[in-house]
């Protein structure tokens, strides 16, 4: 018989994990690939994260647990919410998830429709564009154009265009690394809420700012979404775990899916994140050192003619303007990668309208590594580019 | 701002997994249950998965993987499919997944539109339902009536009535535990492939099937696809890992959704799972006992009046007619669980129309729980039922 995709089987690729795949293809050859293409700490999750998983190993069988996740976890969760933001979050609103790629899939499908529009911010992650068109979500990018976050403004203006049905933002952001600050999260908020549109707060870079301190969503009330995971801050990217924090009225409905889409997260990825919570001496180690290889790169970059296209506030990312270079950031990427053997992640995943002119690169990797792909990228920038 | 869930947020719970929660909650206050709802293997994964488990966490880093999955992984399956069939398929056209969760979405997603009809047997497993509602796809119910397994004309009557885009079946099956006799499986295809109909072969009970050889629709050609799991024979429920055999044409387009919507499959499960085929010494002890268990099963259900609706040929599960007792199978579940501590799954999650009148046993539990279950529900029987 004929076989042939779906239409909505077409949507782009992830370029990153692309760029991961032409990576690891590279290192199976024997090449020695400096990465900053994929958001991903080089560290380890934590030990006690890994000495619980190995426990649970031992004790025996992994199993299914319930599809919101096992009370435990959630409750720790909740606990976090107190200590960290001095907010009292029932644990019965949280829902433990696959990473938070599961988190994004379970909301958009726990609260759109085909065809309801939503806005988010380009750039972006990708992610979110690639979903909701899977979904049949329309995307409404709003082109940032200079400014450095989505703001209430933004908002109205779209809404007035054609009603939305929903936002989402991140702070601090993918690919940018920008914090929106707290008055604008505020505006933000509060005209989404005059204006009837949902709100999913994408907070997975919290406890990766360097200057201010985190600002969840969840402060302005229940009726919104938050999405969290532990891959960044907490060094679990391949532990697949993260999770939401829904309005009551959306827990059900998002019970209900998970049951079918995903059964449950990884039970051990479950029982070893509750210890993710008491590792924060090891984890702000970690944090350390990224803050380290951010002073490097927002010095090095601009120096060798990358301008940084945002303010690197939080996350472990530079978004950089290489027009200078190239009319093709992904050519430029793929060369970059061919031949300095340094892999990054073009534009055009954030941004498909002026994508090309932008590169992404994660210092989330060790000291020595930004040290050496600087130096690839200037004896590069030099004989080739 | 007013929450409110989506239309295709509606689907209907999974209620095997509402049964779960519920028995959780009676085991969380000490209550002994004898969980026969979920389909779940209560031995742990094989030692060799463990060891590989333990040995990574050692090394450090779980990280993302390619979205189709580490290579090696990939080539074990395909070595599988020469062992195991006598096929040789390609490692390119295998995708590792998040569970069959995973592959199922992706499936669907890759090769349905929004109002493609697909054909699923009533009953069968409730997630294909409700992942499709929730993808927009129209579910075509095709109600058995006594035969055991959907076979090629009632896919030919039902494409007669409107064309159909995809058809998707198992065997052995959930609920039932039927085997497709390989003469009607044949035929199957091959009418699929006369009218044009994409076909999704969900293999995932392969291995356990008592009386008769496993038999792979790839044999018949590299147009269908295959979706398997390493939950169920492999005892790998929670580690959430399974795979897919693609058609070519749909290599690209699923690994497209797949880098947005998983990212990849949990690293850690990837790495044990490579040794999940070398484990078959382990692996057919623990199937001897699911055979003992449907022995006994097959006689002692009858004779509690719960007449078996088909014949038990593979999987671990006992689809019984409860008519006797009841004309609500939903609530003598919920009642059955509450007072004699058994959990089963209520008919309606495999059948919409008829499951009122059938309950779901899973035997992959040990076997003194299965004698200590029929203990209970004789007792109950008498006092209660």
């Amino acid at each position: 018989m004929r076989v042939s995709s779906s239409h909505r089987g077409q949507v782009e690729p992830f370029h990153a994990m692309d760029v991961l795949a032409g990576a690891n293809r590279l290192i199976a050859q024997g090449v020695d690939v400096i990465s900053m293409a994929v958001g991903q700490p080089s560290d380890p999750a934590p030990q006690a994260v890994r000495r619980a998983a190995a426990e649970a190993l031992e004790r025996g069988r992994i199993g299914y647990t319930d599809a919101l996740g096992l009370m435990r976890l959630r409750q720790t969760i909740a606990q976090h919410y107190h200590e960290h933001y001095g907010l009292d979050i029932s644990p019965e609103r949280i829902a433990v998830t696959t990473g938070s790629s599961a988190a994004f899939n379970l909301a958009f499908l726990a609260m759109f429709d085909v065809g309801d529009r939503v806005a988010i911010a380009a750039p972006g992650y990708p992610a979110y564009r690639n979903i909701m068109a899977a979904l049949g979500i329309e995307v409404v990018e709003v082109e940032l154009q200079g400014a450095s976050f989505l703001g209430a403004e933004h908002l109205r203006a779209q809404h007035a265009k054609k009603p939305l049905k929903g936002v989402l933002f991140a702070s601090p952001a993918n690919p940018t690394g920008t914090v929106t600050p707290q008055a604008e999260l505020t505006q933000l908020v509060h005209a989404a809420r005059d204006l009837g549109i949902m709100v999913i707060s994408d907070e997975i870079y919290h406890r990766l700012s360097y200057d201010v301190p985190d600002m969840t969503a969840l402060a302005y009330g229940e009726d919104v979404t938050v999405i969290n995971s532990f891959s960044k801050y907490y060094c679990m990217t391949g532990w697949r775990i993260g999770w939401m924090v829904l309005p009551q009225e959306l827990v059900r409905p998002v019970e209900r899916i998970a049951q079918s889409l995903y059964i449950s997260a990884p039970e051990l990825s479950q029982i070893a994140a509750i210890e993710a919570f008491s590792a924060t001496q090891e984890l702000e180690a970690v944090k350390a050192r990224y803050a380290q290889n951010r002073q490097l790169l927002m010095q090095r970059l601009p120096e060798l003619g990358f301008p940084l296209a945002a303010p690197m506030d939080g996350a472990f990312y530079a978004f950089c303007d290489v027009s200078r270079h190239t009319n093709d950031s992904m050519e430029f990427a793929g060369r970059m990668l061919a031949q300095a053997h340094v892999a990054a992640t073009p534009g055009k995943d954030f941004d498909p309208l002026q994508g090309h002119r932008y590169i992404r690169f994660s210092y989330a990797g060790s000291n020595s590594d930004m040290v050496e792909a600087l130096a690839r990228l200037e004896r590069w920038l030099k004989n080739h580019a």
